[in-house]
């Protein structure tokens, strides 16, 4: 069956070539990732957004503006739709608006890496492939395998060796073909860039293939239907490669273009560990790309990427929405996790606290005004990281009291 | 604001004795657990299934048929309305009809001990209670501990030391004051009961307070609505105290009464470990309750309940709507488990896995019939159990190819 997707062409947003959709695509002959376009006008006429509420609670209920067109490619374990949940008592402690936290956490695997692979994997096998290939830090790689598993795609994944343990048991579980090295994701990328040549395997890496970013769009969907199509005045997105804040940009030109929302767009504040800060680095010197951050280091490994292929478009986001983007310390980020779990009861993990730990830096500085409305994103979930905290606990004897 | 609460009084299902819902109550005086009653008359006269569509997707779509009365006392991270994921590899595999996994992963703290914990503590919040104390292996405490924080309710919690560490990180981030045993849960249920008198903390043992079992029905609730007010042939269930299988069968019950449903119920199929299989014992033996398993042990331990509280009411659900009980082994728990991972892309806990492998051997010995609609339950998340797996993976040098 038609999906209605009203995909008209693959653009790059640097040079402005079209690429055809119907084929395998990577990156633009001029190096830049490709951006999925759309028939906003007609998306605007045959869907109403007050009427999106009888639709399934899965990021598929934009159908219209994601690129698959047969729904049988529609590969689905019921991602998205994730909870925007009030941060009552912090919001209480910091401020006097409303904030709010986008848990990714409550979705397949964990975090929002599936949003990416969903919509991914699903364009992928509408294309033909049979086999994906990904250098990974462990969370995508995952992602990435389970719904090529469901899709019958095989997956082949480099990881190295220090990458969470889990999200290796996850992508073998689901049949991908995993390698390990001793050295960091770039060693992985190179590895993969030399083998792919022999095999012809679809390159998934960040930002290589235009689809990913599709699905990580729809976060930006949800805030604005979760808050009745009123937008927030800021929104906070922990920033590694940055395809999420990218993505929500997208979604917010499009939904302004759409006529879901009126023109004024929320701040995007792009939030970094001071140990990994290329964009903040960038922001500072109003520079329209990054440098590569040297011997970048945080307990939030997500966002430890030294300089992100999409930079541009994360600076972009930021500058045109008046947004910015702030450091915060290693403390700053188990002291903000620590306070969302004991104070709102969320455990999330370290890059969804360091979200946290931006907003509180910028309404101390009163960047971020009492009485604004601000959503945190938090890109996963806690139990993902046992490594994170460490407690040392009291025993209590067998034959005792407590 | 008020719920529309249609709850009447506290029932115990043994001696029919009724209690007041409006005061704090635990076990009936004959020692049963008891069960919450609704006027359902008034509410098939407030609540028309069809519109509920138009409300949040979380288990509190269903308020008529929860205990709360007062909206300011729900503590909500979005818990419920989990995925309902058509298996169809699978299906396909082992039999002609639809067969369906319920995604209890896809909820906070990734269990379903979450939907208890929710309506357990805003119950608790809404009669007072300032301290909850419990014994765990882990995820229930977890789940208690972290809503618990939600309410600004303190959590009193032992944990078996072997308990997995991940749910002491959650449960201490979130306040908790947890405390080690070098013992099994039923040594941290008499340290507890030792320890309750002088404090005077509200016990939320299993079965000990009358609303975890609320919360889990929902699950039951979720499963009729999602298939659009069809019931399945059979509903499998990974048992070990057996809360979600009582849960099942009473809002099945209600829901008949209420005419959402019809008259034929699915068959409950309570799945056990070979390892730990009292139910199992009884149901061969037509048994109406369970006798203690000895040297109970399985890799799922979720289920690793020798004499559950409640067994007599899981067995009645079995035996009621002709159901049955069914034992699996270890090395069939790991094969469902990565079947479910290699062939739909659902990385599940063992406990999970557990149930398909009883639907399997069901299918085997043609009980459960080709053609019939089945739903399994996940009761969590793959990612919260490291350890379950263990694989050799390959290394690629770092001048190498794959």
């Amino acid at each position: 069956m038609n999906t209605q997707s009203c995909i008209t062409a693959l653009v790059c947003p640097k040079c402005k070539k079209c690429y055809d959709h119907r084929e395998i695509q990577h990156l633009c002959q001029c190096g830049s990732p490709l951006l999925v376009e759309y028939d906003l006008e007609r998306a605007a006429q045959i869907v109403d957004p007050g009427a999106l509420k009888n639709r399934s609670a899965t990021l598929w209920r934009y159908q219209e503006l994601l690129p698959v067109l047969d729904d049988r490619n529609i590969l689905s374990l019921g991602e998205g739709f994730t909870p925007l949940t009030p941060l009552l008592s912090i919001a209480k402690k910091y401020a006097l608006g409303k904030w709010y936290m986008k848990d990714e956490g409550i979705i397949p695997t964990g975090t929002f890496k599936a949003r990416g692979a969903a919509v991914g994997v699903s364009k992928a096998k509408e294309l033909g492939v049979r086999d994906v290939a990904m250098p990974t830090n462990g969370n995508a790689g995952a992602a990435w395998a389970v719904y090529a598993a469901r899709a019958g795609i095989s997956a082949h994944i480099l990881m190295p060796e220090d990458a969470p343990r889990i999200t290796r048991n996850e992508s073998v579980a689901a049949g991908a073909q995993v390698h390990l090295v001793r050295g960091l994701i770039s060693d992985c990328g190179k590895i993969l860039a030399r083998s792919i040549p022999a095999h012809g395997w679809y390159d998934v890496s960040t930002l290589k293939e235009p689809y990913r970013i599709e699905g990580k769009k729809t976060m930006g969907y949800e805030i604005a239907e979760q808050l009745d199509w009123q937008v927030p005045d800021v929104i906070a997105y922990p920033t590694g490669g940055g395809v999420g804040i990218i993505g929500i940009y997208k979604a917010l030109q499009e939904m302004r273009c759409l006529g879901w929302i009126g023109d004024k767009l929320p701040r995007l504040v792009a939030v970094q560990a001071e140990g990994c800060a290329p964009i903040v680095e960038a922001y500072q010197k109003k520079a329209k790309e990054s440098e590569l951050f040297p011997y970048a280091q945080t307990i939030a490994f997500g966002i430890n990427v030294p300089k992100a292929l999409g930079d541009f478009l994360i600076l972009e986001a930021v500058y045109q929405t008046e947004g910015c983007a702030v450091a915060v310390s290693e403390k700053e980020i188990i002291d903000a996790l620590l306070e969302l779990a004991s104070l709102e009861g969320a455990f999330v993990c370290p890059e969804g606290a360091a979200g946290l730990a931006g907003l509180k830096k910028l309404r101390d500085a009163d960047w971020l005004k009492a009485g604004e409305t601000a959503v945190l994103l938090n890109t996963g979930a806690g139990i993902k990281y046992p490594d994170t905290l460490q407690f040392d606990l009291p025993y209590c004897p067998v034959d005792g009291t407590i």
